[in-house]
């Protein structure tokens, strides 16, 4: 039986940070060994929101790569690849769009919210995003997509487009299958200040980030507003440093946590200091990794180069199909 | 001095007809000899409004190749290829997508007339098309563009994206050079009925209509309504035949036939004639060349293959300083 595919792909907007690891990487690294997955780095769609800034696609592109081997993504289990190198997506996006009603994309609730508040978003790349992503994943006939709650309706937009493909041009034989949205249980980290992680919000820590720089920001990071001397007892459920604990410590700690904050039994800095430990713990096998990988560019060039002849094999036969059921293979 | 470089793209939609020859093709004919053209058969383009129908491109692809070559364009001297054989053109056209505003395309006056005659021209596709346009024209640097007074608009936003990118990416050095439309002197046929020829209004003479057929519709021609017996004098301004006049007989003919009618001298059969046998002599030599391209299918394939292959250095060139400009050469 072979295994079935998975698509997922990342913006390289940055260094990644726990959030994005607990949020989605980690729950890749499990995927690739039960699925054949195709893992790309987006960096068309990091255009449709950056395309004033260049220099934050291409100097995160080959960063990216590394946080994610450095998590433990394993080349020989799965596909990594660059989308930008994959003209296939471009072409199925293009022939894709003459058949896909405007309308579809105007309502999808990401553009609308995202127009809103930044006019310099209405572009005509920006309207397309989730049609590209829909090029994306039928040009590998993926069987499921990961996603977070907020992004299900990309994933239905993808099927629609591939019925309205399959019900114009080969609705005896249907080229583009309906890919299935795969909703696993992933953590959504919280940042330094409670409000959910990003590096925009400067409440990040990067998955790279030193151990002294990691042990720096979680000392500094606020607690319980209303404890404010030593002496005083502390409410848990106010404070973000607690969200750090949900995830990172065992329930010994964290009662002793809860006990100690409630109690004044414990300081803020007694309180942070096994969560210090725990990520800096949780840190040392990707830094490890990720030195390896640092010290050797060229063979991280070369998994992304097997990556893409891969994905290339698999696009251009999908594309060959296409073609054909349109009429434009002469 | 190199040759500096015009391009044109026509739609395969069904066989040419007499007004494409006098109202493009015989100025592209004209223009192959002062200038480096490419011309490409845009049956992306023809999928925007023909999406429904795959078999209406199908078809129509060598048959127009044929078309253009019996009208007289060398293969030595211009470039002919197909859009869809081009992916750059996809990934072009999907890079200049993240950086223009919507409303460039939402505005164009063809996009609003037609949506509202047919709903189901409202795609994204059809949305992108001078979009799509900008990327065919702009992929080779083309200096100018052939157009009609209609498309005018279209050479103003494929200047527009061209300033927009330039801007962006490389304010130093221009990369895409803003192209000219080439407002060129061209004939509007009117068809058999006095209303613009097309295909699709039935009043139309193919380009290699075969002689008896051209001297039938001819010959069934609706002249001036006011005249309905031979007796009765009739209006050359009001008779859909006296604009052939216009077109293909010498003054000398022209004089004889206006006073002929406006005198009841000659009857509208009498007056036809001179038509007929110009049409059928202008055709004489695009059927012959058309035969003998017919008679061998592989030399037109041959012809397309060169050109495409042609088309594509420039155009992976072009690509190769957009990639670099934007932050994506990897």
């Amino acid at each position: 039986m072979p295994r079935q595919r998975v698509l997922s792909g990342m913006r390289p907007t940055g260094a990644l940070h726990l959030g994005h690891y607990h949020g989605a990487l980690k729950n890749w690294v499990r995927l690739q060994q039960a699925y054949d997955c195709f893992f790309f780095v987006a960096d068309w769609h990091a255009l449709t929101t950056h395309y004033q800034d260049k220099s934050v696609v291409e100097r995160n592109v080959y960063d990216m790569v590394v946080d994610w081997l450095a998590a433990g993504l394993d080349p020989e289990q799965c596909t990594l690849f660059i989308q930008s190198r994959m003209p296939e997506h471009a072409e199925l996006f293009t022939l894709l769009a003459m058949s896909t009603p405007h309308s579809w994309l105007e309502r999808m609730p990401s553009y609308k919210d995202q127009v809103e508040k930044n006019r310099e978003l209405a572009t005509y790349g920006f309207l397309g995003y989730p049609l590209l992503q829909a090029a994306d994943i039928l040009i590998y006939k993926a069987a499921f997509v990961p996603v977070g709650e907020d992004q299900a309706a990309h994933v239905e937009v993808t099927r629609e487009v591939a019925r309205r493909f399959n019900h114009l041009y080969c609705p005896e034989t249907p080229i583009l299958p309906e890919p299935q949205a795969l909703l696993t249980e992933t953590s959504r980290l919280t940042g330094l200040d409670g409000q959910k992680m990003s590096k925009s919000y400067g409440n990040a820590i990067a998955m790279r980030e030193a151990p002294e720089v990691v042990e720096d920001k979680i000392r500094r990071m606020p607690t319980d507003p209303q404890r404010v001397r030593r002496g005083d007892p502390g409410e848990p459920t106010r404070c973000p440093v607690w969200a750090f604990h949900q995830l990172y410590s065992d329930s010994d700690t964290r009662a002793w946590a809860e006990q100690g904050c409630r109690s004044a039994g414990i300081g803020c800095l007694d309180c942070k200091q096994p969560v210090i430990e725990a990520i800096q713990k949780e840190q040392a096998p990707w830094r490890e990794r990720a030195d390896e990988f640092l010290a050797n560019p060229k063979q991280v060039h070369w998994i992304v180069e097997v990556g893409t002849e891969r994905a290339r094999a698999v696009a251009r036969k999908t594309l060959k199909e296409v073609r054909q059921a349109m009429g434009l293979a002469y």
